[in-house]
């Protein structure tokens, strides 16, 4: 079986799993204050540009994002989010787990707009409404769009007018900054979001993800939170480690780069075929609407999720590709359909 | 100044206040452990033919609400409400206050019908998204309709069918009873809901909500979580009292229907002058869309709410009307327009 | 059945209750946002001679203790507090479940010490414990002992000094304030506590208690977090139209010396037949410790607590009297001893 | 430097290294469900004789802890700890923020009694008190002491006759197993245990733990709370393979006796130069007591904390050995010494 099913399928890349091997017999001081978690911060704040950010690591995507949250948030304030979104649609009610409202918005190719987010503001009244506090977007987003520079400034300018916080989910931050057409950089992405994390765990890691903090007001105590909800991991330094191993020479770009080029090749070889796509995506997530008759053949040989019920004639699928496709499945993929 | 604004706006109906007058001086154990909560739960279980069931006394409808629910659920369970609910719109996150997701529901008459449960169970996939364990609904709804008892019914079923509670906001609830055609009787209700309760604050009492359960899953502990929530009232026995003195002789149904006939002339008389209605409402809110010059010169005489932004010209006003409106508040308010 | 029980049996004060019936018919808008409330709240300002200071009325002791813990702590903050406090041994875990810790200290008397609190900040090491920012004492406490100036002072400068709050539940601050010997003035209290509350439901309101802020930091969406935690009173105006009468040509105080009075009374008739005490409290609870035997004779007259468990021969019992205790209650209890 | 800090200050053994390189470039399912995981699963079933017992992977250990607690307890239940244990101490309030109260007992060994539950229990009165629902413990304890067979079934007894859960963390148990003396074995702590785990963080693993459910009731919906409260690992493949290599011809128990032979060394070493020590502890933690001056030389070469403040002139340290310690370091501190 071919795998286009998830990126996070299989172990590390063999840089991160070397770097593993060779620092294994290594003593360290636990929950990440260790030299390599402090050299691998100090990476990401030069690539930031920003010396005082914080940068704090997690061994996955769930807990980042509801630590923050629990840390960001007073118990009145809520959090706007797209309806696709991880913490709306799949982590099983987290963050309504720490007291908080998720309001969400529709949004048919993930992304959500700043007429939105007013529309909601315009709604709330007084002290009998949740405050709305927080913008939670992910980039790339689940359905495998990716915000313009322009797109992202808007975002980050309304909250700053309504002193809201842009927290972006960035699980497939390497596969949106590597992009076609992309225009934003992670400076960029630093500068306009109030805390954010470069996701290891779908881009060559075996787990990790790096949560920045660029905004001071989020920083005090920020490690109680994380050491409630669990954020803390006892052999921290095992993240520090990989994320080392991921900077080092653009690792981390190289291999998102991998999965937006063999998804590119996917998608244009499937359009060439006449098929059409549920929503337009550049990254390593795409959804081509096929017949069920060639769905059922090719899931005979690939692994992949049918991500909507089907129409009876048609049915959209999603391909993901990750850092260790090859383009081999990719040919193996064109040639079948 | 008139006062159509609310059903809360005054003390209570004499009846209620002589009760209290009378038992002041009496000595009683707290937290509703007296004679008069017993007898005013034994009232509340003759009247619903249900011996076996639980009758629990609140001193406000937001905190019945969020007691019920956290008692109800478990961590991963959901509850399900219309978008215009009160635990949605008007309790400020509450309810995720105690951890648990609201699923909202769009109501334009402020019901929820079973195909918008049966879709949002059809999404249902796996231990990564939340549980649909319950529905809230109001009746009469915040727009002031009523479930008719097949509606009722239907939502029961599909609740038993899925194994989820249907839990009743009765805040309202003695003006849909005894509202014009409303073929849902109080047995009714305590067959069709597993927990619902039965509302003071807004038709008679100075405060106090009956909280009734008939599932015997959702008795257990009871107390201990109303005590954690502050639902155990130190002088419970003033609610008792006050129950005691609203379900004499019928009192507590005519008051709702002194409100919901005066309501039933005032949409007559506007409805004569040619005016709309954004919301077809049998009980004692009622909802006309007017010019807004005629709004602006009736808001010096009487006190009600816009109950949504202006279109330029004309705007949905809320007229509530409660046990002490009076029929000469009525005949001003339609002289004037 | 003569009652030393609690000062809750009974309803209010007749001037109390009397204001409750002159307004009753009175239209006002709810949540406290009535003149009634700005009224009363002006009161206390002037009593404690702090124009910043807020005011905000809860209907019970226990939502404006979790209300006020749930709105000034953030989620890795605890709060110190007497074993046998309030929300310690009588909450049900109400502070807990708003995600707090209560570190309880002993308390043999019911207050504790700044020692106490230095030791407790002593053991903290690091993000892996939990940061201790509140203290929360009663006054009088449980025990009905009352801290002076100087041991008020004394706390409140050790709360400034380590950034902490100092919180005082005064559900029976009426009796503390009015003890002989009392040096402490409301005035005092309003400097030293960074929050307090005045308590209605224990000293001739039906129910009632306002909650003073003094520090600004603790103000920030205070009505945000009440309405969410049910502390918002549908029918606010109640609340403040009894504070009103309280307040009104110092009722309030007439109210618990009247209390202490008799308490005062009935400890100085015990000690004269020989009886010892567990604690000597100056306030409306005093705990005589009696012969087995003669409590079993007592309790068939009299309706009181037995404290604790006897040891065979003799058990300590509580006798608390009210401000609707009368001087043939005290007479009737001392010649039957 | 020669580190006797902690067991979780190096990667993983070779095995367990060996075993995530050979399988990384493997395909499989998220969040545990996946052949390796089943397979380890099935593992510890066979071990603990307990086909019909649940196996569940998590992360580390305080995840382990708070998740089981969120999924076992109503949230009026509490939770009854040595205060010594690592939920209370070092855990960061992470029980009480998913709401549940920790009563913490004294524990100077580490361990508490089926006396001091039964005091406990005593004290409950009704419902305005917390519900003593699950005795929560380590094996072996944060003192590095072991419950005897006859110990942990008094507890579980005690649990069994009131309705209680008996929880056992085994961050450390491996070390407990293998203990001298030691006379619990796997399937008699399964046996007696409601829940717990089997810990590899602390012994080998690189991360993960094993939590096993044996008591029906606390089944229901586990993953769907795990998710909740970030249990799920994504990669939870990762862990599956760690325990299969770590179980494979009892790995993990040679792994904790080699921590506890070195640990035993130092032991009667230190004791033969005629030091004391704060607590007998027979596994892989020691807590001699030593002159100032000589733990200032020995912090020169070797790496461990002092535990406690000294008293001007001894000081207890903490030793702990790993599975990665030597006879070398043994030896050499023992030189020193």
């Amino acid at each position: 079986m071919i795998y286009f099913r998830s990126d996070y399928s299989m172990g590390a890349h063999p840089k991160v799993l070397e770097a593993l091997n060779r620092t294994n017999f290594e003593h360290s001081d636990g929950y990440s204050l260790d030299d390599h978690c402090f050299h691998a911060a100090d990476m990401i704040k030069d690539m930031i540009k920003n010396p005082k950010a914080e940068v704090h690591f997690f061994a996955g995507g769930t807990p980042a994002n509801f630590t923050c949250i629990a840390a960001f948030l007073r118990p009145h304030e809520a959090v706007l989010a797209p309806r696709s979104s991880h913490i709306y649609m799949h982590e099983t009610g987290a963050i309504e787990a720490k007291g908080h409202r998720i309001i969400n918005l529709d949004s048919p190719d993930g992304k959500i707009r700043p007429e939105q987010i007013e529309t909601s503001l315009a709604e709330h009244e007084d002290e009998h409404m949740v405050w709305q506090k927080m913008i939670y977007i992910s980039q790339s987003t689940e359905s495998g769009t990716v915000y313009s520079k322009a797109e992202m400034a808007a975002l980050s300018d309304l909250c700053r007018k309504n002193n809201m916080y842009l927290y972006v989910d960035g699980a497939r931050l390497g596969a949106a900054l590597t992009a076609e057409n992309n225009d934003l950089t992670l400076p960029d992405l630093a500068e306009l979001a109030d805390a954010f994390y470069i996701g290891g765990t779908k881009n060559g890691a075996l787990f990790g993800e790096a949560v920045v903090l660029t905004n001071p007001k989020l920083m005090p105590d920020f490690r109680y939170i994380m050491k409630q909800q669990a954020g803390l991991f006892a052999k921290g330094r095992l993240i520090g480690v990989q994320f080392e191993a991921l900077l080092e020479d653009g690792l981390y770009f190289d291999l998102a780069r991998n999965s937006n080029k063999l998804a590119n090749r996917l998608r244009d070889g499937i359009a060439a075929k006449g098929h059409k796509f549920w929503v337009d995506s550049p990254t390593n997530q795409i959804f081509p609407i096929m017949p069920i008759k060639l769905v059922e053949k090719l899931e005979e040989k690939f692994f992949f999720y049918r991500w909507m019920p089907d129409d009876g004639k048609d049915v959209c699928i999603r391909l993901v590709t990750s850092w260790g496709s090859k383009d081999e499945d990719v040919d193996s993929f064109l040639a079948d359909i």
